[in-house]
């Protein structure tokens, strides 16, 4: 039996994306646990309270999420094992029996308020609007409210905290998708269709990041993200994740990370996975 | 007179910031003006309310300010000027006059409790953590509180607030700085120690960052910072942020910036500012 966590509270994409893992992976035998904090769901995976965690890693508006990003590279021996991508759909959520026409107040995490920014100033332009933490706890505010706040979240979050969607998909742009990580203690089996991430901190010299993506060139292998992060000791110094497609078993990307991890003053191996089709 | 707006609410090490950077170019004719969100702050020199505006870009432990960066490649045309740094000092803030074995709850935005870990579970490891949107907030929701609660901020909030410091400098690692962009709608003349910002997306084909790398190599140009951001249009697509040493007056990087033009598919010139020393 595998045991899946996911980032809580209920009602989160990242509930969503588990689901949507188990299901696209046909993993039959499973139990699922929820985390209240990215670092307490990797660190469960890293001390075997659980065997998988699905973290999100990416998002196609608001860029990488740093917190996964900076706890693979610094704080524990884990793997991906796998990816997948969804779909970032955001509601208008009401309590349910209440007035649409008494909404004053709008309740959201920055992020999805951001998201739906166009909605509100067409729809709502006077709502007082109101940044929390979670978008999950937008929707507990409003369940817990009197019908005068209304809160922007997913379906999943509509139906956990008992909400009606009076308005569904009002996010400004269509292309709002967030890219999860299943973090493991191995990573994945050539599937002939992969992607392979490393991270890594390049000597205090000029050109030094250049000398590294020249060995991808040199071996043809094509890169297809690069993420910077400081390296938390020095305002201006960096530490770099890459994603390169091609598996660790393939010979070229093998001599290639064989090249950089001797090129490189940190480096770190986190992962041959199926690419999410 | 020089209009200069700052990320308020007052207290912020915005607000710290901005006084460090009329001291150290010893402006003598400037008003102050607060903004609520960077981006207000940003519009307000687009659309000409403040001449200048500072806004955080980098910080050593937490990265890039999406935000900042995000406005500057899509939404305005404004330049980068100067640049500021300063050393961030977390606090313990408590109400004036209360009882510090009394307090339960600390209270802070994620960025400084994350910073503050240690010293919380060594001090307070019982405490119940209470995440908000700002430590400004967080203040003062303490200097409105029974005493039972601590809030982690700045010298200054607690100055803005009446609160006291009850210990200073609680964060676990002592480089911690951030770096802020002074934002106008011109850059900055050639001083010899200056650097320059741009921000462009390559074309759609392997290794096109690797090529663009490549003109800075030929032209022994230094690249101290490269951060990618979501181009927005698809997940998996980016733009890229570089900042280079030099001035674009400099013949070097003139000819090596017109390379990078003709090379890019997206490129915008964000301008060259003296190094804060």
């Amino acid at each position: 039996m595998i045991k899946i966590g996911y980032l809580g509270p209920k009602g989160t994409f990242s509930q969503e994306a588990t689901l949507r893992y188990i299901e696209e992976r046909k993993i039959e035998d499973y139990e699922i646990y929820e985390y209240n904090g990215i670092s307490d769901l990797i660190f469960a995976v890293d001390n075997k309270e659980i065997d998988e965690g699905v973290a999100p890693i990416e998002n196609s508006l608001e860029g990488a999420v740093n917190v996964t990003l900076d706890i693979l590279a610094a704080d524990v021996n884990l793997m991906i094992k796998d990816e997948i991508v969804i779909s970032i759909v955001q509601n208008l959520l009401i309590k349910k029996g209440t007035d649409p026409d008494k909404i004053q107040c709008i309740i959201s995490h920055p992020q999805p308020i951001g998201q739906c920014r166009k909605f509100i100033n067409s729809k709502y332009p006077n709502a007082h609007i109101k940044y929390v933490y979670s978008t999950a706890g937008a929707a507990e505010e409003v369940a817990q409210g009197d019908g005068s706040k209304a809160a922007i979240g997913s379906a999943i979050a509509a139906n956990v905290y008992g909400l009606e969607m009076l308005e569904k998909g009002i996010q400004d742009s269509e292309i709002n998708a967030t890219r999860f990580a299943v973090i493991a203690r191995n990573d994945s089996v050539r599937t002939g269709n992969d992607k392979t991430s490393i991270v890594f901190s390049t000597e205090d010299k000029p050109g030094s990041l250049y000398r590294i993506l020249d060995i991808f060139n040199l071996w043809d292998i094509n890169m297809t993200r690069i993420e910077s992060r400081p390296a938390k000791n020095e305002l201006g110094k960096y530490i770099f994740f890459i994603d390169l497609l091609g598996h660790k078993d393939d010979e070229d990307l093998k001599d290639a990370l064989t090249m950089v991890k001797r090129k490189s003053s940190f480096y770190k191996f986190l992962g041959s996975y199926p690419i999410f089709a």
